[in-house]
């Protein structure tokens, strides 16, 4: 498995495109005479049906377009996904008149069907989607698409709000003999811009694979991934992680488990785990990724719970931000995580590109050198590494540091 | 029922008193050749046994003073506490030795057994006590001892950490024709500086109760009072509350449900539900008081849940803090909390002294004047009405604002 470029469009029969439709507000570049302004409406479309698999927010309270997303991929067969930022669509007048006719436009100008399309929508909550700006936008968006990695780009940056780098990656594998693509673009976070529809996702891949295998795979995956990042504990109304196969890359169709399936499953985790990292290093304010890594744990469950308070804690994110090496406030933070642990038996080090220091053994301080932990913690990802010695499971979840910035991005989002 | 001034030398036959030990650095005024330094050792004596109740930290990682104090007050019955600030006295060398010391010192200076004292903690974790200046002050703390309200000031001040406020209060009322009197007093927040003790609360009364009795009232209280207070969502290894009745106003003995149970009950219920509004509005950081009042609900407990998701919501607080009114977040936090209610049904406001703007009826945005959105949003008590039309049940939760200073109190507090 090796990385390579293009995103949503390495894999054969996908094209892409991302415009400027006006949901979000123009920003001309003063005194350069330019035209348009931030992208904000994304299409990624297979020339094929696609086997399509997804997982969606949580959240009691969900947006118009997961209702709507759902219903069209219930069949386990979609073509493509269109999507815009700036405007959740949630509770909001009209959001699920809206949702549908994002898809009848799509529909309309493809020559497919509305039921043939995933919708999703990610910005602001509770004012009415511009619709007629979408709707306007729709021929121009598909003429734009195309199969060339800049199509890929535009479409990362079409879904991205607060993000401040584009999320995309790309792999090449074989199954069979045979060479196969996957890959992805991402915005958000977990839980980091919930009323912004934090977190999106669409992958797409040429394997041929049955829709309920991919499905099967998705709910392995997606817990292991996307669902282990933590920024700031809010689940959005918006969250959608979609997967679309098309079958071009010619492989005999994996319709059950074995080493087919694992190989997938591996590319599908890579594409999911290197989105997931970068959502979580760009955390809205965040300077740095910060890793829990839980291991010596009873179970992959009782090491993610424990590892979730920790990257999750608003005290242990702070002090990372301080590059403070005050490792109290992980066994704090574990102890009320709800996951039962010896705490006289847990060990904890800090660890990054700069070194490694044990702060903490068997539940009790360590004499440290301050100075080398202060290096060690302000370097872009930092591991809090904590061994629990019951047993030899393992979970790591990621998250980010709590900044001036944060607040700052989120006490007036909105205006 | 009518406020007082004493905290916890309110009640007949308590004394106290707060000196500076040496826990906390000494910082003594440039210039002036003032001696001494920080408040940071605290006790709390009655003159007869007192029944006792209390309720600690359930965080799995508990402090040593926790296990000690659970101990002494096993039988019900205790004649005082003391208490240091500027360490935590958990996972460090020597803190379950150091917890039974502090005890053994005030009972040698007082005359009573070790096991008549309860004894607390707040401070920097994973550090070792420095009880040798805890020892030292002993006869120092016990000659200070008297019942006199800048006594109950001096242990307020001697308990606080962070905090920038003492928080202090009693009350006087009748019981069986017999005036009684209830006070405490109280530092940090519920969630708020969980490694550094987060919240001790020591409330007295001269009322006469059973600890069977005292026990009972005590879990009827804390939850809805200190346990609704919510700051960063983190709980401390060493939170501690602790009542002591001395019996001394001479009323009837209450052992039993009744009137007088219900008086009693109601006073303690005051004293607690003023403290937790202090500890709220004292939040690290904090520039206002955000309630969030969760009505029409089935039960208490779904509105609790409700409400203490909103309260706690990162995304609320840093809204907050911008006074602006993004209800969105709102109904998002209420989504996730993982309480049950319809999202078509609810109606969301903001309130303070400044007035009331509705903003979402039936889950979906309402037009609002945004201006006096921002002039109620602004004030130092927020509330944040949340009606679900179901039912006629009622809670609240009590948090603060996001700052920029939570960060900053935060990144480095340990250093």
């Amino acid at each position: 498995m090796r990385e390579i470029s293009g995103g949503v469009i390495a894999a054969k029969g996908f094209r892409a495109a991302g415009i400027h439709a006006g949901v979000k507000a123009t920003e001309l570049p003063v005194g350069t005479g330019a035209q348009g302004g931030k992208k904000d409406l994304a299409m990624i479309l297979s020339d094929v049906p696609c086997a399509a698999a997804g997982m969606f927010t949580t959240n009691r309270v969900k947006a118009a377009p997961i209702y709507v997303t759902k219903g069209h991929i219930a069949g386990g067969v979609c073509c493509g996904v269109v999507a815009n930022s700036g405007n959740a669509n949630a509770c909001a007048p009209n959001s699920r008149l809206h949702a549908v006719e994002m898809c009848a436009a799509a529909a309309e100008e493809t020559g497919l069907l509305p039921e043939d399309f995933a919708v999703a929508s990610t910005g602001v909550i509770g004012q009415e989607l511009n619709i007629r700006a979408i709707l306007e936008a729709m021929p121009a968006l598909t003429a734009a698409l195309r199969a060339d990695p800049s199509a890929s780009d535009d479409a990362a940056r079409a879904i991205m709000t607060t993000d401040t780098k584009k999320k995309e990656i790309a792999f090449e594998f074989t199954l069979g003999g045979k060479t196969v693509h996957a890959g992805g673009i991402a915005k958000g976070s977990g839980m980091i811009h919930p009323n912004m529809g934090t977190m999106l996702s669409f992958v797409t891949t040429d394997a041929a694979i049955t829709p309920e295998m991919l499905g099967q795979m998705v709910h392995e995956v997606v817990p292991r991934t996307f669902n282990r990042v933590t920024v700031d504990g809010d689940t959005s109304t918006n969250d959608t992680f979609l997967v679309l196969a098309n079958g071009m890359a010619g492989n005999e169709t994996i319709a059950c488990e074995g080493e087919d399936y694992d190989r997938l499953r591996a590319a599908l985790m890579a594409v999911c785990t290197d989105l997931a990292r970068k959502m979580a290093a760009d955390g809205e304010g965040a300077t740095r990724l910060v890793t829990c890594d839980v291991s010596g744990a009873q179970t992959e469950q009782q090491a993610e719970q424990l590892a979730r308070a920790v990257a999750g804690s608003s005290l242990v994110k702070a002090a990372m931000f301080g590059a403070d090496a005050n490792w109290g406030r992980v066994l704090c933070a574990m102890g009320y995580s709800g996951a039962p642990f010896e705490p006289e038996q847990v060990d904890v080090a800090f660890r990054s590109c700069a070194g490694e220091v044990a702060v903490c053994r068997a539940g009790s301080a360590l004499p440290f050198d301050e100075a080398l932990a202060k290096t060690v913690l302000s370097q872009e990802e930092v591991v809090i590494a904590v061994t629990l010695h019951e047993g030899t499971a393992q979970a790591a979840c990621w998250g980010c540091d709590l900044t001036y910035d944060y607040v700052k991005i989120n006490g007036d989002y909105r205006s």
